[in-house]
């Protein structure tokens, strides 16, 4: 069969499926005992009614969807009613498992794209949990010149996943290293380092099984506990960071970012910059039993922070999650009626997805440390 | 249902299964629409005969196997006849692509677990290669005190996967850094960075089509273009190494290890202490065409390399992999007939797997740059 087109890079090396030809992204792999292929499967975002895949006479299954839009997502492949991952793809930490996704590029745009600038390097980490009793691996990313530079001190980002998601995924997924390298270069931010540690205190749910409202803050409450106690101590014992308020930002994304607003709030003496991109709080009514929270939900926070005050809060959402979009209003609101100064982003044309989080990281970390 | 024992530490967060129970190993997904699921999949290595799994009335499968002996090993589920990764397992870069895995613990021994012992960092860092023109990625191990030692230099092993693997599979299938920050502890080896890239110079064949000779030619002597053209200069420029023969070493594992012989020989200038582990190096008619050897093979290899010599060759292989036995036995005797210096060891009882690799890694880096 001729190919024209090219394959992602999100593929593992070789695969020539899935590939972008004409605005088409082209799967094909081979299933000889398989009587029915589909894609997307349910729930999957890739953004179109799912289609029937064809048999060759060799067993290949060969199907084409109109592409995504730019940016990461995550897929997998129906077969049989069976969910699989696509054998051509990379594995990427999400929906609580290791799913197949595809990186489609935006033409144009080369925030998220490796460039010829200095890179940092992102390193693995593991520590025994003072809190939690198991071994767990932090990813910090580390700024160009960090080795050279060997007495000069860094402010650092703590940068959270979303739920099914974990330490490996605002690096993988999210470009957070190749980002920071390019605003870098452009002398864009404040040279810093990112944190980037599992949001989970205790193993997640079951996938497919929806969390109890308690868990949902023991969730919360559980990953306060291990990022104070644990990982901010270690990351100012290892590395070279200004380890105070005015030089530590706390952000997040949806769950995580449900995190990081409500652990950063109270505990404003460690952290003075918060950022909530698509954040699980929603108030009263609106959605998500167990992410709700009441209308004065920043001001209660507030109290156990004492006479701390946040530096500024960055608030984001995709346009197309209206629900998200909401949530972040209703929290401007309440940041707003206690004076606190933040900025709201709306990522357009995006939903919860990996483009509008790039995009927010994009535009969070020039606000920081400044 | 009733659940004893313990889920593996190759498990995605959360799940319950894969586990092990009084020496099975019991697997355990949903697939309500699946006529049948066997496992162990054709070709994978948990060592024993396919088992057939019983659904129950909520779609759940459920299937036990003899637990495989310790270490880290690949599978697949064999649903329906297609082979399918397990959702209870992380995906590991082995067959080509993202498969399951399973690390079964060894009684008794921590030497590749983690232990309350100073831990190194394992980086990542991207670079354009000026051979292949595309995007890679290098994981660099740094010893414990790295950071802090501003001014000491190290020297630095470069380490191999095999074939079907990439340059993660060490660090996480082989435990490389966990292996060294034990050994460190102990004194037992030099303190040394650890750098594992890419063998692969060009996309890797499509899984299951067997190399051409010349193919196989190319997989060497492009590998050691890249090593020597892009990763040694970067890893010099980018990293307190000590940048001379005496104190770099090349090793790998399988098409790693052929590799590391072939490259090295020819290039004793770069390279003093040389590691085949389960090489893929067979003299004359015993196997493998493409990666067949006369037996005057290192003799040959060491003409490009003018007056210098081996400080040590280090040869491994499983007890169980009598084919690669063969293959060590053969290259000590061409190693002796040259006079260079070697040192074999056969790991008690291991086939093809990470558990000799380990192993070997265990006894080799204590030899080195001493």
């Amino acid at each position: 069969m001729s190919e024209t087109g090219q394959p992602l890079s999100s593929n593992v090396p070789g695969a020539r499926f899935p590939r972008l030809e004409s605005g088409r992204l082209v799967f094909r792999f081979h299933a000889p005992d398989a009587k029915s292929v589909r894609l997307p499967a349910p729930g999957d975002s890739l953004g179109t009614e799912p289609v029937e895949f064809a048999r060759d006479a060799d067993g290949f299954w060969t199907g084409a969807i109109d592409a995504p839009g730019p940016g990461f997502h995550y897929y997998r492949l129906q077969i049989d009613g069976l969910l699989v991952n696509d054998p051509g793809s990379q594995a990427f930490s999400g929906y609580g498992l290791a799913a197949s996704g595809v990186e489609i590029p935006e033409p144009g745009n080369t925030e998220a794209e490796f460039r010829d600038v200095p890179h940092g390097d992102v390193r693995s980490r593991w520590y025994h949990s003072t809190v939690t009793g198991d071994w767990r691996q932090l990813l910090i990313y580390t700024p160009p010149g960090y080795d050279a530079a060997s007495s000069r001190r860094y402010p650092a980002l703590y940068l959270q996943h979303g739920s099914g998601e974990d330490e490996t995924s605002w690096s993988r997924q999210g470009r957070a290293g190749v980002i920071l390298d390019n605003l870098l270069a452009a002398s864009a931010a404040e040279p810093m380092l990112i944190v980037m540690g599992s949001g989970y205190p205790a193993p997640p749910a079951e996938p497919g099984t929806p969390p109890s409202p308690e868990r949902i803050q023991q969730v919360i409450d559980g990953f306060g506990d291990v990022l104070l106690r644990d990982v901010v101590p270690l990351v100012d014992g290892l590395y070279r960071t200004k380890a105070d308020r005015d030089n530590r930002a706390l952000a997040g994304l949806s769950m995580g970012g449900r995190q990081a607003l409500a652990v950063g709030l109270r505990s404003l003496e460690q952290f003075a910059w918060l950022g909530g991109l698509s954040p699980a709080v929603w108030v009263d009514g609106t959605a998500g039993r167990g992410w709700t929270v009441g209308p004065d939900w920043v001001q209660e926070s507030l109290k156990a922070s004492g006479e701390f005050r946040p530096r500024h809060v960055f608030l984001t959402a995709g346009s197309l999650e209206t629900q998200f979009v909401t949530a972040i209003e209703d929290l401007a609101g309440m940041f707003t009626e206690v004076g606190i100064e933040h900025t709201s982003y709306v990522s357009p044309g995006t939903s919860h997805e990996w483009l509008t989080w790039r995009r927010s990281l994009v535009r969070l970390a020039p606000l920081l440390f400044r």
